[in-house]
């Protein structure tokens, strides 16, 4: 039986040591995980191989085989992750603000990591190198525990930056995975608040969802997203579709993937069936509200249950909208507030979108897709957040940190 | 019955108009609040004399009935607190950061409101204004349920704030309170989550842990302060007696103030029974561990139990430690995170207390009793987060925003 309490107090350990380093002393930690990975290849596919393995015998979906897949491409890529998070400037030690009050003391606000971050994900094994990236960046000992379908990946790929971490003289216990996928194990570890400080789930909305109900831990809510894009009238309609395009297909079963068109009326006769034309191409479905319908006869017609519904999948729905206000009005009302874009020529429609849709990410001409860490360039992301408090939108090693306040007297009492 | 919806949707349409407020029109707004306060000073003080009959009738505490109790002076400092508020810089439209991305994407952080704040809170009326204002000026509704005893004060607070809100011309129901004090309603609060964004409670320790236990929506926990000391060997030994009087005794019901002293043992000798003679003047009970009963013969014993407890009384826990390392061993291990000072004249040692110590404030030479949104230049405080994730320590109108990213494109797609 895997004794999570004593995990738990092995990465308080080794996370009061982190917390000390230097950001020259992370950074080469970090590229030194990052070619403990390309010289452990071998062994890392070999785990992987029996992974690939079990999930052929179990009748895996080709998608999610594709998912668990590594080769030397994707080791190649996850160590390149860990040299871009060297890359990023060192949010620990940053100063957000000082001061000096009334009675003298001096005080100043300075970012501190968070601690121990658990992070509980599905089946890519990417994930644990990310993860483990980021929080040794931000000062933090990670708590992983991944999926069975990866399991023996998983296992290959922290033993192999656990002991670049020993071989670098640092306390391994800075990345700990829970080898034991149980159910049981993962409940305990939702409950783990005495040496958790945040728990991080990523995967299907489904499994967020499950995490989030059990949970005892503080969690960060990662990934639901349902997109829209508004078509103003200014808009320049090639760079809209090819924009919209990009938005659906590219990745249709991901949160930042577009999942409503809003056209502006005055120019829906002549965008709509070029739209239709593009879209239909890529074998996504639409459907569509009486506006559209007048002018796409052979839409399905779109319910009200449409407008909430994030379908991650080949399928949008259009709606003609009267004018700005409207399509405000209405990305505020159904929106999860993820990313949301407009497409206008008008300065100062883009100005009104970016200043009344309350969102994470508000775009002017460019593609919902861009809601990503690595495209923001973080280096790597933990995961997008859907919620206000503590971090909204992608976050990186910025996000996995607090802050304490030093407050320095000569003295002072109060009255 | 309260229709808790209905007022869920009035507060998301007042947020709307607040959160396109400039930083003028708030402040004017707050002046306006506070001459009002000021001039309704009778009707409030004739609601005030209502919950004190109340409050006499069932026999309600002293302490207690001061703590409800409004006069001319103390509506005074709340009207003054509105206008501390107004002087703070406005944290809505602060760009944290901004930059250019790979894909030619520029990307702008920006501070905006939290939206809608619950704040449910015990017996003290003057919550009902701070949290108002730091609620306006942040640019979000505040949705207010305050105790039963003080419900007669808070009607005539809050309505004296909204009716100045309307004469402002600004949607009164950017502050709401709810007139219903029944636990029913309280509860449906907490589970309000289509329209609360953050729920924050204020009151008792047991009370937080209530709330905490009950609400769907996320909270921001307050409270818990099991605060230190260190008094190292180097420190300036009257200070320091003066010092610990005051984080005990100058109001030892406060989660800020000092709970437990450390004393450097080549000091002990010499510091304890003149530090003994002070507390025991101010009627403090002193528990020591066996090096302190040694010095002081006749102090109670420690128990393990005393070195977790938070008294929030007239008693203090003593413990002799042979250095700074075991002083911060002890205080991380036993500390709430909340506030733990240095008294110290060493350079050396007063940096390695801050840098190894995991709490919101560390203070170096003054009392623990600074820990205060007031004392800290917020104006005003809405709480003390004890927790990690998204403000630490004393929240002013900052800790009461979010952010979004504006990206702004010229066709980007992603590849």
């Amino acid at each position: 039986m895997t004794d999570l309490s004593e995990m738990g107090k092995k990465a308080k350990t080794a996370e009061f040591q982190l917390s000390q380093l230097g950001t020259v002393q992370k950074n080469k930690a970090l590229e030194q995980m990052a070619v403990a990975l390309e010289t452990n290849s071998a062994k890392i596919l070999a785990a992987n191989q029996k992974d690939l393995e079990n999930a052929k015998n179990n009748s895996m979906s080709e998608a999610m085989q594709d998912r668990l897949l590594l080769d030397d491409d994707r080791i190649k890529k996850m160590a390149d992750g860990l040299r871009q998070i060297a890359e990023q400037s060192d949010p620990i030690g940053k100063v957000d603000r000082g001061w000096t009050t009334e009675d003298g003391l001096d005080i100043i606000q300075e970012r501190v990591p968070l601690g121990v971050i658990g992070i509980i994900f599905e089946a890519r094994p990417n994930v644990t190198v990310d993860a483990a990236g980021l929080c040794f960046k931000s000062g933090n000992a990670a708590f992983l525990r991944g999926g069975k379908e990866a399991i023996n990946s998983n296992i290959a790929l922290s033993d192999t930056l656990r002991t670049a971490l020993k071989d670098f003289g640092l306390d391994d216990n800075s990345v700990q995975l829970i080898h034991d996928t149980s159910h049981e194990v993962a409940q305990e570890m939702m409950e783990l608040s005495d040496y958790l400080d945040v728990l991080i789930p990523r995967g299907s909305g489904r499994f967020i969802k499950m995490v989030v109900n059990k949970a005892k831990v503080p969690i960060i809510e990662t990934g639901a997203g349902n997109c829209h894009i508004y078509v103003d009238e200014s808009a320049d309609q090639a760079q809209a579709i090819k924009i919209i395009e990009n938005a659906k297909v590219q990745r249709p079963s991901v949160c930042n993937a577009v999942e409503k068109i809003l056209v502006n009326q005055n120019i829906a006769d002549e965008f709509l069936p070029k739209l239709a034309e593009k879209l239909k191409q890529e074998q996504v479905e639409i459907r569509g509200d009486a506006g559209v319908q007048k002018i796409l006869p052979d839409v399905i017609p779109a319910t009200e249950d449409d407008w909430y519904t994030e379908y991650n999948d080949y399928i949008i729905a259009i709606k003609v909208v009267p004018d700005l206000n409207s399509a405000i009005e209405h990305i505020n009302h159904y929106n999860t507030q993820h990313s949301e874009a407009i497409l206008t020529e008008n300065y100062q429609n883009a100005r009104q979108f970016q200043k009344q849709i309350d969102a994470a990410v508000l775009y002017v001409n460019a593609s919902t897709r861009f809601t990503d860490g690595g495209k923001f360039g973080f280096g790597a992301e933990i995961g997008i957040s859907t919620q206000k408090l503590h971090a909204r939108g992608p976050m990186g090693a910025n996000e996995l940190t607090t802050t304490k306040y030093l407050v320095n007297g000569d003295g002072q009492i109060r009255n």
